[in-house]
């Protein structure tokens, strides 16, 4: 039977579910998880204790309590639960207050909060890779930080919007299509931006799956065209000097990491 | 001075940024942070261990270092820095051993890699917000798992693309505009699908403030325009009952986690 996990936070519990679950990863075993956010009232902090609590009377298990709470009024009563309690906030709060001479003042939402310096810039970078993304326009690929290209369907949109939400990079991408493929090359507006390429590529057979789901069948889903592409994006990358990574068996965000490490951008924090 | 932090992984290093800044968020005061991502080698590691040290010489002040290294040869050689190590992982990861009666196998890139179960449903729930964004097509409404309404500019399009990137869920949005206002109503593909619906609405003020940096002294973003506009929504929201949040101070995180918390969808994790 799956273990019982609760993420409880009186924020987004978007923290405790990222600690939480980077713990977890660890573990070979079914998890069965409850995110409870906005525990913010002695009411709902009760409610939340005594759903703990018939847990541990349904499963004969103790739930695992991953949270992030600020309010220590709110705390204690969680800590008051049949449950065992990973509070990763509080745990490392005491050393750092030791080391860093300075008491800690815990204040709502300012993780996930708007007060964050930069929140404007990074729905700024967010609107700006919408608009341009899969080369809808090219007037604004001047005041990108970063270009990706590369065939269709290798993930440049989805890596792109990583970027920009994740980190406040202004990404935009570009498409290479079949007609392009008898003579690729850089259009100009990317040619006078080539600092800021970075290219994507993809194994044919991957990419071949991925289109046959798009359109099935089709001479743009066929092996052989997606041989053809990759081919000459690839040739095109080395010819021109161009950064890239294989996105065949990366996620998101393993994509976006590896661009800001190649590129040497600036990750900004949210 | 800012104090020097360093976010250290040999994965993507974003579960140690995210940790590390929940934790820092909490002390007021300047961090100068620089993160190291895909520290998969000895000789990389031996660089980043230097680098530390020779923060700590250039500063007199020993550099903060927020880790999830998997790789015990790795995390020996950051250990071994003059860095102040705060290993998030490990402590929690021995009293979950002796808890669960079970040892943890370690693996890279197991946090946010692609072996998670769903990377292709999320990917999949990212392109369908693209596509239907923005009201450009009612087409796929029946098959989205929320669609969020309201003014232009209110923080649709952002929340939306949350949604689906962190948690995979398919969800749509639809515009109400100025021609719409005289006789605001639902339309027919989205009468059918009422129980899914989520309204946003904002401030005027601050709606006026946005939508100025966009069309400066328009009608569009005039403040009478803005102030009708949402007056109009916020009375269809109350005579349809449908559930709504005020996004004007809030963050995507926190609009994201209100909408999925009560509309009470599931959270996935990536």
């Amino acid at each position: 039977m799956a273990r019982n996990v609760f993420y409880i936070s009186d924020g987004t519990a978007i923290t405790a579910e990222v600690f939480g679950h980077a713990v977890l990863s660890q573990f070979p075993m079914e998890f069965e998880s409850l995110t409870i956010p906005f525990v913010e009232t002695i009411d709902k902090a009760n409610a939340v204790k005594k759903q703990i609590n018939d847990c541990f009377i349904t499963t004969g298990e103790r739930p695992l309590v991953f949270h992030s709470i600020v309010q220590p009024e709110i705390r204690d009563i969680i800590y008051s639960s049949e449950g065992l309690d990973y509070d990763f906030l509080n745990t490392f709060v005491s050393p750092l207050e030791q080391q860093l001479g300075i008491k800690a003042t815990p204040a709502l939402h300012r993780t996930h909060g708007m007060a964050n310096a930069g929140y404007e810039s990074r729905i700024n970078a967010i609107n700006f890779t919408l608009d341009n993304d899969d080369g809808q326009t090219m007037k604004n690929m001047d005041s990108a930080d970063i270009i990706l290209i590369g065939v269709s369907r290798c993930g440049k949109t989805p890596s792109s919007l990583y970027l920009s939400m994740q980190f406040g990079i202004k990404a935009a991408n570009y498409p290479f299509t079949e007609e392009d493929m008898d003579n690729l090359k850089l259009p100009e507006a990317l040619k006078r931006n080539k600092h800021k390429l970075f290219g994507l590529t993809i194994d044919p057979a991957r990419l071949h799956e991925i289109r046959q789901t798009r359109m099935e069948n089709s001479r743009y889903s066929s092996m052989r065209q997606c041989r053809i592409e990759v081919k000459e994006v690839e040739m095109l990358y080395k010819k021109e000097r161009i950064p890239y990574v294989d996105t065949s068996n990366h996620s998101v965000e393993e994509i976006a990491a590896k661009i800001i490490d190649i590129a040497g951008l600036k990750r900004h924090m949210f």
